[in-house]
Formats: structure tokens, sequence, C-alpha cells
């Protein structure tokens, strides 16, 4: 089996990659870019990590393309992506792993104000305040995929109320006007994209915090600024931007109220992951079902 | 039943204290300093917090001292303490999951690089550092009490490599040897003063961390500061110090490897400990056996 390897990876990361994939589907040849374009008929399968667009026309024979991320945003806007292809999304279970923990340390952070601690540190500031419980907290998880449901796999044991929300057509105002915390766990699809905007701020009770994990363009930047500068919400932790990396001057970059990440919340671990695909590679070579395959119509 | 409240709190502490005790039980009436003193030997009872030496002499009918803190160091400091009378710690459970929340939030700080990219944010650096499992890091709890366990239940469902140490004669350097973060709750007792020494940390494999979430007086600062300083330890938290509140211009508040906490990781909560100290009054009351009880010998 011939699969091409390719994305906006460093030679490093993508020598990681191949090994980690060699380790678990050792039957079968990797090719780059370049060894693909000069034999298309021979590329079966394409492992990919948002590649430029263009990369994926003109191999007759693909079969599968497996995405190493869990996000396919980026991919699917790719608009030469061969139709009758299937794509499917990465569900790595070190990833929702390590999204679950950082979903973890920010309501922690959130709950018991080490945020502000650490604030009050940098001023050489002695003052407690008020410890709250976990049951005083109400935590809404936006999104109920794999991360979104070990997010709250791990809440629930610490004593937190969980709500979850899905793009499913029930009503989200509701639950909004009910929550302390709010983590973004959706894909980003047409649906999606500015979920977070005034409107959205203005639904949750004041003194709430918002935690983006998923996407930057789920957030209207203006309105969130705003909605913290009055004081309606009290934090945000913020791991993903419009523009990646955040660019310098920014505000979020030195606002009071936001913590910054830089895109670290969850990587995908290719201990793990070059399993998930190889088991989809090898379904792909032998005519059996994929799985976590990208719906085009949903998005994600 | 009159019971003597008093401790070093301001007057709103001890209104809260006062309220949570009545309903907790009713049928008590509650003295303060100047009340016990007018009338000493109907004080049957006192619950405390740290109060000032001597405030519990010349009481002839005193059953139980029940204190509204988990540690009693400064209490047993006082050399006019009856010697004859049960002193009951406080073991609140609340408190202790306060305790285990804040322990868990500094492993996941750790194990992530949070702290640090606390400090690339206020730099304006977006990097990204290595992804660890949780079952990359093993960490080792000092202190096997209510909070010690509380600790041990959280960490464990995560996937982290747990190992617990008390002071039962076992040998700790093997421990430590194999130890990335080590959490200490233990007592503060004439054995473990000064236990985290130079000796200590030179146990500890090189880029391990250390949570001090007990007491100060567990530190060697400079033994501390020196570790840090030499780059074998990677970071420290410390919630507790020799001196509360930490003075001004103390090395910890700016040192880059240093989390300061204001005693904060975990306070008594009087929705509880009043339940528990209600329990522990009517069984002095009583005649019952007493929960928690100080052993004088052991100093904890």
């Amino acid at each position: 089996m011939k699969v091409l390897l390719c994305g906006d990876m460093d030679v490093a990361e993508t020598a990681q990659w191949h090994d980690a994939l060699a380790a678990a589907l050792p039957e079968a040849r990797w090719l780059d870019m370049a060894a693909a374009r000069a034999r298309p008929a021979e590329v079966q399968a394409a492992v990919v990590a948002n590649p430029p667009p263009g990369s994926l026309q003109g191999l007759p024979h693909l079969r599968l393309i497996q995405s190493l991320w869990a996000g396919v945003d980026r991919l699917l806007a790719d608009a030469t992506l061969p139709a009758g292809v299937p794509i499917a999304r990465m569900v790595d279970p070190a990833m929702s792993a390590a999204m679950a923990e950082t979903a973890l340390w920010a309501v922690l952070s959130l709950q018991r104000d080490f945020f502000v601690y650490a604030q009050q540190q940098r001023q050489g500031v002695w003052l407690q305040h008020a410890q709250r419980r976990a049951d005083d907290l109400r935590v809404l998880v936006l999104g109920q995929g794999a991360m979104g449901r070990a997010t709250v796999d791990r809440l629930v044991p610490l004593g937190y109320r969980v709500m979850g929300w899905r793009r499913d057509g029930s009503a989200l105002a509701p639950l909004l006007a009910q929550a302390d915390i709010v983590i973004n766990l959706l894909p980003l699809t047409p649906e999606t994209r500015g979920l977070l905007d005034a409107r959205f701020f203005a639904a949750l009770p004041a003194g709430a915090a918002v935690v983006n994990l998923a996407r930057g363009a789920h957030v209207v930047d203006a309105d969130l600024l705003a909605a913290l500068d009055v004081g309606h919400l009290r934090h945000a932790v913020l791991d993903v931007f419009h523009t990646e990396p955040l660019p310098a001057g920014h505000p979020y970059w030195t606002h009071p109220r936001v913590t910054v990440l830089p895109h670290a919340a969850a990587a995908t671990d290719p201990r793990s992951a070059a399993v998930v695909a190889a088991v989809n590679l090898r379904a792909a070579r032998d005519g059996r079902p994929i799985a976590h395959l990208v719906d085009r119509q949903r998005s994600y």
C-alpha cells in the first residue's frame, strides 16, 4: 500500500509522524509530495495535516484522505479536494484526554481564582478570595464529540454542575443563562462561525467566564473584548485565534482578564494517532468501513 | 451546653462561624472570651481557630477543644494548653476537596506547561512545548491523611502514576528518586520540620517540581531557592511560608520558577465544618468517643 504523507509540518515533525506510522503500518510505503507527483496512479491513500490547497488533486486511485488533525475546516476549504474520496477526521484518544485536561485546568483556575492569584503575585499582593466549591459552579460544554465527552467525564466526578449542548436544534440561550463557565469545543462550520458574539455573551450571567479551545473564528473578538471591558465577563481563556500566531500588539496579549495559550490545548499524539490512522488505512485497502468519516454537508 | 468560640478571626469571620455553628448545634450557647472569663466554670467546650496563647487556661469543666483548622501546630505550641483536655483537629470534607483541587491544578499546570505559557503571554511569545501525557508523570504525595487521600483519589483516575508516603518509618529517598512532582501535605511536627531541605531536593530527579500546600516550616527556603537557581528543580508552587503574609521583597515573590499562593490552597468551609464540629461537641457532652483526636506525642 502506497500512502502520501504531507502537510504543513517541518522535516522533524514529518519524520516523527513517519516513524510512528511506519511502526503502526509496516506493510505501507510512504511517499512525499514529490514522489506522489512522479507516480500519481500508485497513491492509494493520503495521510494529511492541512496540506497546501491542490495537494490531493490528480491522484486517480486515492481511496481515503485521513487527516492527522481533529479539525478539518482548513482541509475542507480546499476547493480542489477530490469529490468522491472519503475523508476521515482524527479522533485520537490521547488528544481528547489532553483537551479535557486543559478544560479541567481552566475550570479549576476560574473556580479557585488562580488567574487572580497569579496577577496578585506579580503585584506583590497577599489577599485571599472566597473559596467556591465545585458544586457552586455550573459549567456548559459546547460540543459533544469525543473531546466534549472526555471533558464532561472529567468534570462530573469532581462535583461540577455540568450541562452539554450540541448543534442539534435545541435552544442554546436558556443554557447560557445558567452557565458560570462556557467551554467551546464545537467544530468550525458555517453554522458555528461567529457563534460567540455579543448576543451570546449577553445571554450569560454577569461574572461568567468563557474558555475557547476550538477555533478562533468561533469568536467575534470585538464583542468578547467589549464584554470583558464592561465587566460582564470575568475572564476568557483563549487557545485559538483568527490569526495564528496571535499577532504582536493584539489586545488579547495584555488584557488583564484574558489568558492566552499558543494553540496548545491539545495536540494529536503520534503514539496513539498513528494506530488510529493505520486501522483506517487498512480498512480502506480492504474495503471495510472507515471510522470518523467527515460529512461534507455538515462540514465536519 | 456553653461553648467558647474564639480565635484569630475578625468580627465578620467570627459571625459567619457563629451562624454556621448555631445552625448545626441549636441547643448550645456561644460565649466569647470576655463571657468565658466572667463565668469560667460554665464553659464545657471550646471551638477555636488558633486562639491567643493562654486563652484556654482556667476553664475547670472544659471537656473538648475543637479546632476549626486542620493544622494544630500553632495551637499545640501554647504551653498553657490544659493537659487533660482532648483536642480534636478539623477534618472538613469540603476542605479536603479544596486541597485536592489545588493539588490537581498544580499537577495539571506543571504537566501541561501552563505556568510557562503564562510567562510567555507576559513576554508576547507564541511557542508550543512538547505535550506530556498524564501517564508520563510520576507524582509523589507526602501525607496520607484526609487531604492526601483526597488528592490521590483525584489524580489516579486521570492516569498519573501516583505514589504515597507517610512518616511511618518507610524510606523516603527511593520514592523521591522516582518523582517528577512532589506534593507536601504532611502535618508540621518536630520530625517533619525542615524535611524539604537540600538533601531532599538532591534526591529528586533533575527537572522535578515541588508543591508545598502544608506549612512553610517544612521547607528550608535557602535550599529550595538554590535548587531552583541551579536548574535542578523546574518549578515550585508554594501556598505556605515561614512568615505569612509573605514579606515584601522576599525572593519567592519574583522568582520566575516560583508560583506564590496566599495560603489559599484550602480553607475550612463553615457550611460543612460546623456540622463536623457539632457532632464532636455532642459526643463530648454525652461522653461518647471524639473523632479526629490529636495525639500530643505525635504533635498532630
